[in-house]
């Protein structure tokens, strides 16, 4: 596993007007996060010198780790901070997190000049983000994610939120960050599955809108399930541009652009559902429902066979699952009636991100029920 | 007291770019409401037919009246609906209404095109415009405030937000209206100390930006105090015309120009804080906030003592209060401490919107903190 520091970072630029913001991408640059916090706070300031102040929010795996490094950094460049540790997990994207961090920062005497910097996965990006979003009508925000998921995901989009107790992420807001720091070495202690389920979702790029991309995935399987340094570095920075790409022509979501970054998702979030969130991780889930669609789009005479079996050799060489376990008996009725409440679905009707060609993807509407049902059986008899 | 029934409201434009709105102002038209957020929302969905759905959001003083009279005009038209009665004051603009109110739009099975309508004064604006603001990134929120205050200040600036236990307002965003309804008929029921609270606002923006509002309010006195319907559809349009020329060339408050909105309110807040909330009604406290900061300005020797004494004899005439209440007595140490507090302050600097002239106001740093006591003691010993 190659850890070489890289001082200077690479860095991916997201033109969103006065929202615009940088992605740095390095290895073992965290220690450095005082200086990027510094710039960025300096452009939002236009340049008036002022005293850093920063609500560090973390999860207790995190705490004695990278938001340490993140926290010693600040405390050196002379920042006033405060922590907030998180329980790791699902559950902490609550209204009773957001109260939580409210008090935080109102401990800290926050204005609209104090930092809150998200140290952790998606869980507490999206909860940090939203405190952040919602606190004096806007905080500045700056995200460290520290998995993959998260580095190809949550850096680009700006969608922060908390879960309802019958929806996920169902309250939130659009809330651009300030600056994302993103060091590869970060991904030196992710759990494999945790890994890999990243993986899917750069995957997931290759396939909506790079085929070239998917060219190099395809070549470079052994660096990156060998974790290289370099290889994730490119990875991370491809995926970035590629979402940045989308979210800067479909900033609010209004224009069913960002529905192409969807691709796989109507499948995977009724198995998430219907398995139980946890049981499958979430680019797993990704993973078996780009296979899935894929075939939908062949059985729809968009595609022929190889574009599924390109996707599905690749997914493979990256130990991610391509079909549902074994053990796992979903019945088509549960899996379409789940798929119709997805809130992206319409009215009821089934609609669906299908592949053209390697590298390109149209949103589908009134894809046949019957269809739908014959990739579902078919796959389940695979 | 006139209540001729107006069939056509006059309108206000808000002119905000993709988020620009019209106030509709006219009086008996509430019965009516059907029809204006049709045509609201087939701006918003680019014409296409869409089966109205909506929560309409209310406090139990007006459940039975004007919340009443929106609920039928939708029924009639055919839309869904939900209500949500809160309770009248403000310990409802909390993180558990903004949670009892998402659950409502679950139990509505709310999408995006779903309508969040607010029928009710501050309180009510508030929290269902946060909950609008926040469920799934933001619905579509209609207001119809019912009390002056809410006319004049709430129907423009897109501010919404909810109270943390520790200061008023804290956690809110910004999230524009699709629509305001203002019937004046809904100030026919308002109590006599809430609509003239109103009314010192409406001095407020002639004093700060409008000197031909000011003279026409001096010469209307007799009008205002009737309650005449037409001189309040006037005294609601150019207030509302008047406060949107402000938020329109500042509309996320980064620029300053919002500040001159808060001429009078250095002194109101500090008031309304240590008299206590609902002692003294905010409209009151403004009124007596003006007088101060306008003797500030006078002791700075920006204007000569005429520009008070036409606020005051004007407020007087409006039968609203221009000093504390003999009973309570404010040590000049514990204003100035709360100013400092107020989210307004600098570094603990005080500022202060001040008038040059009527008609014009300015923001003015490092007042000295000798010349406001002064103000203070004098206006004490008044």
């Amino acid at each position: 596993m190659s850890v070489d520091a890289s001082p200077e970072p690479n860095v991916v630029q997201v033109f969103l007007g006065p929202r615009s913001y940088d992605i740095l991408i390095g290895t073992g640059i965290l220690s450095a996060f005082a200086r990027y916090a510094e710039t960025w706070m300096e452009r939002l300031t236009d340049g008036r010198a002022q005293k850093g102040r920063a609500l560090v929010v973390t999860d207790r795996n995190l705490a004695g780790s990278h938001a340490r490094t993140v926290l010693d950094s600040l405390k050196s460049g002379g920042w006033t901070c405060r922590e907030a540790v998180l329980e790791p997990g699902e559950p902490s994207k609550s209204l009773e997190t957001a109260a939580h961090l409210y008090d935080e920062l109102v401990e800290l005497e926050a204005d609209r000049h104090t930092v809150v910097v998200a140290v952790g996965g998606g869980v507490v990006g999206d909860a940090a983000g939203f405190a952040a979003a919602t606190y004096a009508r806007g905080v500045p925000f700056v995200q460290v994610p520290t998995s993959l998921l998260a580095h190809v995901d949550s850096s680009v989009g700006g969608k922060v939120g908390i879960n309802h107790p019958r929806a996920k992420n169902l309250i939130g807001a659009f809330h651009q960050p300030l600056g994302v720091c993103i060091d590869t070495a970060t991904l030196d202690t992710l759990p494999d599955r945790e890994y890999r389920s990243g993986l899917a979702e750069v995957v997931k790029y290759g396939v909506i809108m790079d085929e070239e991309f998917f060219d190099w995935l395809e070549r470079n399987v052994a660096a990156l399930n060998n974790r290289s340094s370099e290889a994730l570095q490119y990875v991370i920075a491809r995926s970035c541009r590629l979402k940045a790409d989308v979210v800067e022509h479909d900033e609010f979501e209004t224009k069913g652009l960002r529905a192409s970054l969807n691709y796989g998702h109507t499948f995977a979030h009724a198995y998430e559902a219907l398995v139980g969130y946890g049981e499958l991780l979430h680019g797993e889930a990704v993973a078996i429902g780009m296979v899935d669609a894929s075939r939908l789009s062949e059985r729809l005479g968009r595609i022929g066979p190889d574009v599924t079996q390109r996707q599905k050799d690749l997914l493979e060489a990256l130990h991610l699952p391509t079909r549902l376990p074994a053990k796992v008996k979903l019945s088509s009725d549960d899996v379409v009636a789940t798929m119709k409440l997805d809130k992206k679905a319409r009215a009821g009707r089934l609609r669906f991100v299908l592949p053209d060609r390697m590298g390109h993807v149209a949103l589908v509407g009134d894809v046949p029920e019957a269809t739908v049902r014959h990739v579902l059986a078919e796959a389940s008899a695979r």
